[in-house]
């Protein structure tokens, strides 16, 4: 199996949303009516209502947050999936096999968010009894962005944790061609006073979109990033664009790459392998145009209770998290940051602004859509 | 807190068992007998004999695979902590909470393996029993190589996960100075037919020790691996290793060290944060000369059964494994790997010679131990 070839890796569509690429003047659309609008779409193609705001929320919470790849810019995906079916938009996961503290669930090829919350909201139940609950799922889909499912626990007093396997698109290590893909990987633990950590990354290096905004600059890419056809390492962003390959965190075998593949395959063996779900190459190719057979994604979602273990974990994690965003810095006008800093800043930019503001291009994306699918527009700030 | 100073690094004694910087003929250990060594010297400062058995039994397992770091090389350390009392080598872990699923335990300084061995096992039989065993020890010392633990699991048809914190060595993104260990973690999962996965990687980009290779040879150090003491990345092998400030996963900000950075951070959290141990910059130096202070570090011990998921979880692995080492590979000569393909070998390499070849400065620091400890010296093969 070979690498994505150009023409898909531009069809996943990671180019239309980043805003650090938008020259017109900001066009803001409200946080609710982002929300709107979307519930609108999903509705259109015959998703049920409570569906369709579990999915709304949780792309809308990625584009506050400034995670623009996992927000709207995915909805057209989501409704093309749910227009020739193969998504079903009103599947309801069920319980296949359950101990106090696992669960093993069938998404039944369901929305991501659906079949993501369910299994959350499930670990969490039997992690407020037993103290950890372990739900791996099989039969999802694009589940969005992975954090979304840490921060339903941390909402509950409990530390969260998840993962998803997603399309090859990363390389092992001394390989030419994709076998694992960006897997991503989150945990969050809430410190006192609001203050949280909030990890959630890709197994990747980087994302095809990093690859892309260097190639529209025609400017080189760093070592480490991506590998030409022959699976060498390539600075050339418009071979590293076309070939479609991704390397692992850690980059090249020299600089440890092994360790981010390794922890790729991780992500897919709790996910993908344990839940029976589709695995590595298995996973199919997902296109703007929709898929033309049904993902089997497979996730894992597991909460904790840190009260059964060392009491006031919450004010040690104020501590951890100070000692660590107060380590000096290199340059003092670039501050030590903690896992999730970024993504509240991002947020707090959001609300001061009044809206979220989408790049043109994906502004066009909502308008076809509202029209192909007879539904009211995006309306602006 | 700075870095750690250059005369502190060498003196952790990364540097003393690499076997490839060994050019005197080989004299060989058998297996038996280094771990006999090791029992004798753990018995000459007091440690009862079933304690002095589980840490042999972990650093000679380290030795037999090929992580010299971690076998051997560690055993002066262990016994000169023991013999100032900064370890108590007769203490037996206790349980201080526990639900059906976890347990938190104090290890009350004990050896690491004794620890680390009481909570696996803690963690297995709740794993049998409900699924999910996740126990988190405070009070406890180094523990060796983080697959150990995976592997108890394995033994028991269990997935088996483990990380543990360690002394401040690595600095966050944008920091110039440490305030996370090296960090590593452990997942291991068996496939049919004694086939197995065993990632067991350290957060940093690399070990101390590959610094050192490196100035050794008069080679420059790739970007990434070090900072220099201002906080930028040095490619100077000499001033990376005066400077001690290893770079997490991922090398600099452009390359995402970040995730590294972020991965030794949920390390901690879950080991270190949610015990009760010391953590970040708490988290003592740890030299040859033994330390002052208990380290009070602190592990997460996880096993899982695949059983409580799909069926037949062993043979997805093998499948998995399979299209992983399968992938094409860039240079035909050298395979794609997976994780504990390396350990495997060196396991072979080692039995097929007939013991392991311990560098010569290694084997004069046992000869002076045999003396200093009053035991038989190590015998050859």
């Amino acid at each position: 199996m070979g690498c994505l070839r150009a023409s898909r890796v531009f069809s996943m569509g990671f180019s239309i949303t980043y805003r650090t690429m938008s020259a017109a003047a900001p066009k803001l659309v409200a946080v609710a009516e982002s929300r709107r609008f979307m519930i609108d779409c999903f509705k259109a193609v015959k998703v049920p209502q409570a569906h369709a705001e579990a999915q709304a929320d949780l792309l809308v919470a990625a584009d506050h947050r400034g995670h623009f790849s996992h927000g709207m810019n995915r909805l057209e995906m989501y409704i093309n999936d749910l227009a020739i079916n193969s998504t079903d938009g009103a599947a309801v996961p069920k319980i296949l096999k359950e101990t106090p503290a696992t669960a093993w669930v069938d998404g039944l090829n369901g929305l991501g968010a659906v079949v993501g919350n369910y299994c959350m909201d499930l670990a969490i139940k039997k992690a407020k009894t037993v103290g950890v609950g372990w739900v791996c799922a099989k039969g999802s889909n694009h589940y969005g962005m992975a954090g979304w499912y840490a921060i339903r626990a941390m909402d509950q007093g409990l530390v969260g944790m998840s993962m998803t396997n997603t399309s090859p698109l990363m390389a092992p290590t001394r390989a030419k061609e994709a076998a694992l893909g960006t897997n991503p990987l989150s945990l969050g633990a809430n410190a006192t006073n609001g203050d949280k950590f909030l990890l959630d990354m890709a197994t990747t290096a980087v994302a095809v979109g990093k690859i892309e905004i260097q190639r529209r600059k025609g400017a080189p890419l760093p070592d480490g990033w991506a590998q030409d056809p022959s699976g060498e390492v390539t600075n050339d962003a418009e071979l590293g664009f076309s070939t479609g390959c991704l390397m692992p965190l850690g980059g090249s075998e020299l600089t440890s790459g092994y360790k981010g593949y390794g922890l790729g395959a991780m992500v897919d063996i709790l996910s993908g392998v344990m839940s029976g779900a589709n695995y590595s190459t298995q996973v199919r190719k997902w296109t703007h145009a929709g898929a033309d057979s049904a993902a089997d994604l497979g996730q894992v979602f597991i909460a904790v209770d840190p009260n059964c273990f060392a009491p006031n974990f919450e004010e040690r994690m104020a501590d951890f998290n100070s000692r660590l965003r107060g380590a000096t810095p290199t340059d003092p006008s670039k501050p030590v940051l903690l896992a999730g800093d970024k993504e509240k800043k991002g947020m707090a930019d959001v609300d001061a602004a009044g809206g979220i503001q989408y790049l043109e291009n994906q502004l066009k994306t909502c308008a076809n859509l509202a029209e192909i699918l007879k539904i009211k527009p995006l309306s602006f700030v």
